[in-house]
């Protein structure tokens, strides 16, 4: 039996913000954690649309009992600006997906995306030092889990996006807050990769396909996938099949809870 | 065994409005109703400051999955101000203590503090018809009160307020709605009582005193109060010696539900 999630006068809140936000499970999984640690916090939904986000971005600043936001698609870059500080990994990505409100009335902006997927990693037991990462996807989730990679100890990262410049601008600010790293493009004659991840959209809601060529994914590669589907996506059925090691979405929010728990209630 | 309160990123949120606001019971007693009905919605405390309060409003309006707003002190009056159309109590008093976003993003904004009241001295099996009423306070709790007793067959109503221009104005705003009803500032030589009302603020909190000379105040004297303490105030316990009838701002809250849930949700 689950401790019952109760809401009275003294409730904090933390909201998760987004458009689309039926789907996601963070109000659900979270409101239940708070209530289990006897904490009178609940997490809620706020869907809001492009035309309005600054405004609401305002209106929740003087909600004197709202203390966190999760951030989550398309705000992440957006929200960027609400923040007075920012970790690491929201300074070198340039994007949020949460925010605090320090007793100061400050909000403090970080990124737990690339730590939550390499801590998804390592619950399953996963090695990550020494590989070879050829990753799909720039964007912002790409951008985060490079980060978190190269903190990790990954010896290169190889990145593979149809938009070329966000490649480039990925390797710029990963050079830039860890200099010599080994992050580059990827090129035609690299070495093989023992670690082939998908931080694309490819996969996104069920959706069909590969997202490019993925070599000779043999059973030693480790593969990574940003989406979640209960059938998995296409590529983590090609992994399993294959009877390789993989994490996905799932994994990748599991390995988050502890970061974001950490980051909304230090010990 | 109540059903538990579950949220989800489907939730619909209403927020309760005030400062302060630890306080209020709406928060839980709502989400608790909702959750019995099989609602996906949670009534959430909102506290926000006088320096914020037009910020607030204006961000929640562009929270999508945000539906309603109770209001309570201080920004019943002030918030009127976002109702884009007024029910008859809201309209005659100036102020709302409910506010509801229509599908065409359009709010409505009533006042149900006096229909509360009302209907928590009907629940209770008090008759109020022909009675000659004698009520202390003349602020929006007073007004509110006065234009559901008068709707609801009172023979007359006297106001005593130290503020007098508040008694001229609810006097005022009631002959405005309800022309011919018996509303006076209450006088020297008045017929004998046999309701009396506290809708001041005297007794709030626990805090003693009466709210005035309350003449006979024989066992025939329906006793109303706006506060409410785990006690009762001095002006119930006064009248449960007396073996007078009573009702408290339990009962006005109480009476207050299924009105704020048809206003809410509309069969």
């Amino acid at each position: 039996m689950s401790t019952p999630i109760q809401i009275n006068g003294a409730t904090r809140l933390i909201g998760i913000i987004g458009d689309p936000i039926v789907q996601v499970k963070s109000p659900a999984v979270y409101s239940q954690l708070f209530a289990e640690r006897g904490l009178n916090v609940v997490m809620i939904p706020l869907h809001v649309f492009w035309d309005s986000i600054d405004a609401v971005v305002a209106g929740l600043d003087g909600i004197a009992n709202l203390d966190a936001l999760i951030v989550t698609a398309p705000y992440k870059t957006h929200l960027l600006r609400m923040a007075d500080t920012l970790g690491p990994a929201a300074a070198c990505v340039g994007a949020v997906n949460a925010l605090k409100k320090g007793s100061d009335g400050e909000w403090h902006g970080d990124l737990f995306d690339g730590a939550g997927f390499v801590a998804g990693v390592r619950k399953k037991g996963y090695a990550l030092s020494g590989r070879r990462v050829h990753m799909f996807g720039a964007g912002g989730a790409g951008g985060a889990i490079a980060h978190a990679l190269a903190l990790a100890g990954v010896q290169s990262i190889r990145l593979s996006d149809p938009h070329l410049k966000r490649v480039a601008d990925v390797c710029a600010a990963i050079g830039r807050t860890l200099p010599g790293f080994d992050i580059a493009p990827k090129g035609e004659n690299d070495a093989p990769y023992d670690f082939v991840i998908n931080a694309s959209t490819v996969g996104l809601g069920g959706g069909a396909g590969l997202p490019g060529e993925l070599g000779s994914l043999s059973s030693e590669v480790l593969v990574g996938e940003v989406n979640m589907t209960a059938a998995g996506t296409e590529l983590v059925r090609l992994a399993q099949a294959r009877g390789c090691q993989w994490v996905d979405g799932r994994d990748m929010h599991a390995g988050q809870i502890d970061q974001l728990l950490a980051f909304l209630f230090p010990a």
